[in-house]
């Protein structure tokens, strides 16, 4: 049916809250877009030596985000998740699509979602250049783009035994939000404000992937929990790694919970967006140097070590060096699964 | 939670159904793509002089496709109509990422879906490079990436009065089967046979795109229904347009329907993933060259004209000569909206 016939058709829905956005960008950029929405297909010009790095985040409704999720907010995170991955492989970004469902076109709510979306993209100078929308359960699929000169990206595989293991910022918070708003754990309101923006409002550390390529050895961006993504790491790069439970940095509200909460939410988590990365000692002043220049903690949490009978694994120990027995340190390896009930 | 604690967990899964795929095609490509499937990007390396076109396609359970629908003809149709928006630039294929949300992971639909997906993948040289599996609602996203000399893509604003406008194929057949699965209208059984692969197995024109390289001045592909489509070819181009309705390529199964319906669902029905472009009178032979060659029919409709009051229109003639009034023109100018009812 046309658009006049319908409150608000998909044209005028593209023109009116995502056109128009992704054209006033246009202009900020250099040129690495030749043509953006409006047509088949958005053309990227590339840069002459570069690669181009490519991810994909699809966010659902119920699954991802509460049914009444601060739009804005969402629009924010839903690109956040995905500058994130960009990070972790040291890509400077350069543009995105978003394909969306939507059980209807809500002005109100479409607004606010844009405004949120375009203001990260500002932030992070990384433009729409195209998507889809349609009817259906409120889905939001980005699919993100960076550039990184041929060769340089941070692969997960890069891990060699005898380097360092890092992490930027704190993890943990953003499950410790989700914990209070379930009401399985009481914290006090002035504590929540605090900290629910590690949930609902995460900031990709796209200055520090930049700053890491030629220095970290291998990378990954935390989402599903800083352990069992490290997991993925070690299993790329064919390492083993120790790490010391207690050195997971921790945000001051997270270290009023009791011992094994701030472990376990610090360890597996999920929902971080924080980088953990390897890379040779040698490198640990130039490492503790950005921090300082990004004011932003890294912390050094353990080691990578040769692999036993071919399985790369994670043992955990205390601050004291005694290792911690298989069936407590079980309990901070899992993993975020998306299938999992 | 850990994937051994669920019968077949997210990592299983992007394991089983959908890495092993995507690398056993890597040893076909030509390098282009350095990093696929495993880590937080893909890395696509450009073609040197080279633009990348992108786009995406997002379908939904229910909206885009029938609940029961054989997943091996969805797993081909997702990426096939991006695939055609690929083709309607002029672009190569080089890969794609794919962000799906299931209900839960089924083996038997997912070795279904991701086999008929692969088959159109392969048929095109286009990998799977990357992607997102999350639980939710059935939602296929698909971002697909082509290459084309810088340049030379075929846009939807190229397109000068005075030149011709073709379509490839015919339009209609998917419209109709849409028609007789839903006993809007009765065909024989024989005859559904014959057309309902246009519903639900489209060939996207990929080598035609390829072909009309340096020969459109303009190019589309039709999804949303022809005249709509070529609606937005008019307002990005300025020109107006003059079609013979009757000329609209047509299946012998659609012309054994009544004429209204004929036209109808030829020049509105949607999902007929076809090229409609504009090219100057000159390349004429050439065209019916290349219509020989993919043994494809080529049909020209009309021809575009200087517009009238700064209004992109379309006019509607029949064979012969006379003008169709606005009432009729208007039930065959009608596009497709997904937030219609």
């Amino acid at each position: 049916m046309l658009s006049e016939s319908s409150p608000l058709g998909e044209f005028d829905l593209i023109q009116r809250f995502f056109k128009t956005g992704a054209l006033a960008m246009r202009s900020n950029s250099d040129h690495t877009i030749s043509l953006g929405i409006g047509d088949d297909c958005a053309l990227l010009k590339p840069i002459s030596g570069e690669e181009i790095a490519i991810t994909s985040d699809m966010l659902v409704e119920g699954r991802h985000f509460f049914s009444n999720a601060n739009p804005a907010l969402l629009g924010r995170k839903a690109l956040a998740v995905n500058l994130s991955d960009l990070a972790a492989m040291g890509a400077r970004p350069l543009g995105f699509t978003l394909a969306i469902a939507l059980p209807q076109p809500d002005p109100i709510w479409l607004e606010a979602f844009s405004k949120g979306l375009f203001a990260m993209a500002n932030a992070f100078s990384c433009p729409l250049i195209g998507g889809d929308t349609t009817a259906g359960p409120l889905t939001i699929s980005i699919t993100a783009f960076g550039s990184i000169p041929t060769g340089k990206a941070i692969r997960r595989s890069g891990a060699k035994p005898g380097e360092d293991i890092w992490v930027s910022g704190t993890t943990g918070d953003a499950r410790l939000t989700l914990a209070a708003l379930r009401h399985e754990i009481a914290i006090s309101e002035a504590d929540l404000r605090h900290i629910e923006h590690r949930m609902h409002d995460p900031i990709p550390r796209v200055d520090l992937g930049y700053r890491l390529r030629n220095i970290a050895s291998a990378a990954l961006d935390v989402s599903d929990g800083l352990l069992g993504d490290l997991q993925h790491l070690l299993n790329q790069s064919q390492v083993s790694a120790e790490i010391f439970l207690e050195r997971i940095p921790k945000s001051s509200i997270l270290k009023k919970q009791a011992e094994d909460i701030q472990n376990q939410f610090a360890a597996c988590g999920g929902d971080d967006y924080e980088i953990c990365f390897t890379a040779p000692v040698a490198q640990r002043h130039v490492i503790e140097a950005i921090s300082k220049d990004l004011n932003l903690p890294i912390t050094r949490i353990g080691q990578t070590i040769e692999m036993n009978n071919s399985q790369a694994t994670v043992r955990l120990f205390k601050t004291d060096g005694s290792l911690i027995g298989d069936t407590e340190a079980a309990t901070y390896l899992k993993s975020f699964d998306h299938f999992a009930s």
